[in-house]
């Protein structure tokens, strides 16, 4: 987990909501999680929903309600928890079972419990998959589409129609795939979206297809693309270019298998290739710090070589390259890396330039004022301790107080440590137990505290809390919400790194701080120093030390 | 560095020699070198190009002799050390300098030293390039290009040009891109290639730019897409829709910034669902071991999500989808993953049914027979263990032992834990130190074992080898490789679960264990039980226990 998404825009800005004529449509909360290797929690879920909506788009499908109960839950407290500024909540389902009634279908309740505004319901579009899959017949199947959509239409709610495999459907019967189209469109649907759902198509595919059943059935038409071939962003932008006006996608491209169409690049294309405003004024510059911290939620390392918004993605190495570029930078990169919040590189080193760091302290409120000096000694501390394996990308708090350090002369400090020391042990009748001691100095007063938990890190939060509320009571307010571990560069015996990245709350907002060191236990410790510096640092507290 | 790739054709495939129609050429070791984190020596580009032509690419473009001393070498070395049987080298420079005569240019002269049949030249195909990186004039450049061929072909080689920025120059310049074309083609370019250098450009304007030239010059052509738009397999095919017959590729897709077209997408695309044999016969089933092989070369790690190649390519983790792939895997595949050399992967999750657990089951040897009663205890425990926060998708490892605990109606068991304890400490002088103690039985004796470690679980980890060690001397080979910590739903009060994924080697495979518990340390020692438990299954060794 990291620390909010904050929104710098302007209230005329706050108030954007796409224009309806195009959809950018996200669905990294429902099918993005099927990326092997992704298990989302409710709180991941939100916190990536916030993110998606600050991006701004129009659409964010959270899951199956009913389906799973962890899906359900989301939509609970999405509703109550979020305030979206810019996207819709949509709620995926399948149409009514056969021989049933929609109206009393359990699982298309389900759905209307959700209280999502939009729903999107897959239908089947291949003959086969109807018959092998769903075991029903063709006919039947075009009336569970007419019967959900109409029910579901009916209830107050708009219906977008997912029409699964319907590019190999169409190869195999595309009077029936189109027929599937004209039923979900005939009942109410607003968008039927034609899904490449194994991934097998290729963009002159794709195009004719989209082409031929927009004119054969007049239907709004949306793409749902996988990346089997490597061509999912192609695919999707085919389709727009034959006319579809809704284009599903999952951030980072995360999806079944290869993944699915990744949002990025395809927003990039229609903003700065197709000249099409489909987000919020600004939101393109925040691409590349939202993609890289919904990559920390989901706890994969961001691609480095992803187009727009990988580290290395205006990385330039080539000689011949970099004195052309000394010339014009313009010659040799097809956008300017600001456009989309990444910068360019001219060697293997840092992650953050000048620019970023300036921008970032006026988000954070931290005035560099244009001082040359000052923003090259942060960038290279910040050089440095990437290179140690911190990272500020999902670590706002840290990269706060470092940033504080450097602009005031000195750290922030309201207490210091002398010395820690944890015990774990499980006993042999299968209990646990784990203890901490610690030896800390605050305002002048040497603390020796002490204090079990569930587990060691547990155990030293809160010895750390029992020596330091006494000084500041502040802290009894905050908890530790997220906690996450990553080993570094661990292969085959060279020494590894840990890294740790703690969320803390004090019930008016997170903060993510990191620790690196080469254990959990001393990485740990030093996130729960940054978190609970920076949560008094928030409260307002004067420095001590 | 891995194995020298083995060759199993029979003598009549071996003498394959793809149809000179159309040109699959691999550019991995000049421009792929181009990627940040690689840098080859000469032996990884020999290797590599064993790969390349074991392939079956047509040509191996290996670098720029004179430039730069490696690649001098390893066109003296790959001569004398390879016998290709597929592919011609290729070796790659400049049109000769402005004002000189490619006869007394030393630059042109190494090309020829390097003894390479096929030669390809950068020619600037964009006015201002020209103008701005070159200084010279529009009509030098083009007498640049003619004189360079023609002398390289009055040489006895053949002749390829790479016109530098076509794309973005056509843009410009329309009729000097095409000049530029026709000066090489005049000359005796077999083939002029035209290169989206910036990689900007999309599949329609590639197609658009691409069917114009050729109408226009006449000239064969070739395409060299980069991916920064995500759009390089599609912009090949776009070219190769409008009359391309030769392609530039990198195995992986490495490259500059973002990287080049991928070599195996391409390939696949053209294969499998163009129809064209490109490949020698059977080569295509070797691509997914060429492609991680080479990436074990450049020493990266293989990209799990690659299209066709990636070992999560045919991996799949709905429900919905396993229970379809049980009555038909096409349902759910555009391809059969042995045309690539994958395989299909049932991932265990609590999205998942009946039928993923049997075809897990196949999959890992273990034969649950279609047994309802067995597979449904199996489903049953799977739920129950992954709502308490195991998860098995990403731990086959701890899977099978779960599996066969089900299946054999008992644990594997090589040992006992009775207890353990770990203590870490920082000390007042900034230094750590961790130690374990593990109280255990096997073979019906107790022992009591203690280590240090660099963290407590590597202590931890070390005191229960050295106790063990001396029962099972197996475990001297197996190594930790990764760990990975997730704490999860830790919000608000609510008591948090901690999930640690191991990776444990043996220099023969690698396999991920998984452990939860509501601390750090226990789920670890879970995670090392299974791990070990699985090692000395996996060795062979017969249950103590």
């Amino acid at each position: 987990m990291t620390t909010q998404p904050t929104d710098t825009r302007t209230e005329t800005e706050a108030g954007f909501r796409a224009d309806d004529s195009f959809h950018v449509f996200d669905t990294t909360l429902r099918d993005g999680a099927q990326r092997e290797g992704i298990n989302l929690t409710v709180a991941d879920k939100l916190t990536i929903a916030r993110y998606l909506d600050e991006f701004g788009v129009a659409f964010i499908e959270g899951g199956w309600p009913g389906a799973n109960p962890r899906d359900t839950e989301f939509f609970a407290r999405a509703q109550q928890e979020i305030t979206f500024r810019h996207a819709q909540l949509v709620a995926f389902g399948a149409t009514r079972r056969a021989g049933g009634k929609a109206a009393e279908d359990p699982q298309v309740r389900a759905l209307l419990e959700s209280g999502a505004p939009v729903i999107t319901l897959v239908a089947k579009a291949h003959d086969r998959h109807v018959e092998l899959a769903l075991r029903t017949t063709l006919e039947e199947n075009l009336e569970m589409v007419r019967d959900t959509v109409s029910y579901l239409c009916a209830q107050g709610r708009r219906v977008f129609v997912d029409c699964e495999h319907f590019f190999d459907g169409y190869r195999a019967n595309p009077e029936y795939a189109k027929s599937v189209v004209r039923a979900a469109a005939d009942a109410g649907a607003d968008v039927v979206v034609l899904c490449d759902t194994n991934g097998g198509m290729l963009p002159a595919q794709i195009q004719a297809v989209v082409s031929t059943v927009l004119a054969d059935t007049g239907a709004r038409l949306g793409i749902h693309a996988q990346d089997d071939t490597g061509c999912a962003v192609a695919n999707s932008l085919a389709a727009v270019d034959a006319g579809a006006t809704h284009v599903q996608c999952t951030a980072n491209g995360y999806g079944e298998r290869v993944g699915n169409a990744n949002l990025f690049p395809v927003v990039a294309a229609l903003e700065l290739k197709y000249g099409k405003k489909v987000l919020p004024r600004g939101a393109l510059a925040e691409m590349t710090r939202i993609s890289h911290a919904i990559a920390e939620v989901v706890n994969l390392t961001p691609s480095t070589h992803q187009p727009y918004v990988g580290v290395s993605a205006f990385a330039h190495k080539a000689g011949l390259h970099a004195s052309a570029i000394k010339v014009d930078p313009d010659l040799y990169q097809h956008i300017d890396p600001e456009q989309v919040g990444n910068t360019m590189r001219m060697l293997v080193s840092d992650m953050a330039g000048r620019a970023s760091i300036e921008l970032k302290g006026r988000e954070l409120g931290v005035d560099l004022g244009g001082d040359r000096a000052l923003i090259g000694r942060v960038v290279e501390r910040v050089k440095e301790r990437e290179l140690q394996g911190y990272t500020y990308e999902a670590a706002d708090a840290s990269f706060e107080l470092l940033l504080r350090a450097e602009a005031e002369g000195r750290a922030r400090r309201y207490f210091r440590t002398e010395s820690w020391r944890t015990i774990s042990e499980n006993r042999p009748d299968g209990t646990h137990a784990n203890e901490a001691t610690v030896k800390l100095w605050a305002k002048g007063e040497r603390i020796v505290a002490a204090a079990e938990g569930n587990g060691p890190v547990n155990a030293l939060d809160r010895a750390m809390r029992v020596g330091l509320e006494r000084f500041y009571p502040q802290l009894a307010k905050m908890e530790l919400i997220d906690y996450k571990v990553r080993i570094l560069e661990g292969r085959h015996g060279t020494e590894s790194t840990t890294r740790v990245l703690i969320t803390t709350g004090d019930g008016n907002g997170e903060w993510a701080t990191v620790g690196v060191a080469n254990n959990v236990i001393a990485a740990s410790w030093q996130a729960l120093e940054d978190a609970y510096t920076y949560g008094l640092l928030r409260a307002g507290v004067e420095p001590a030390e």
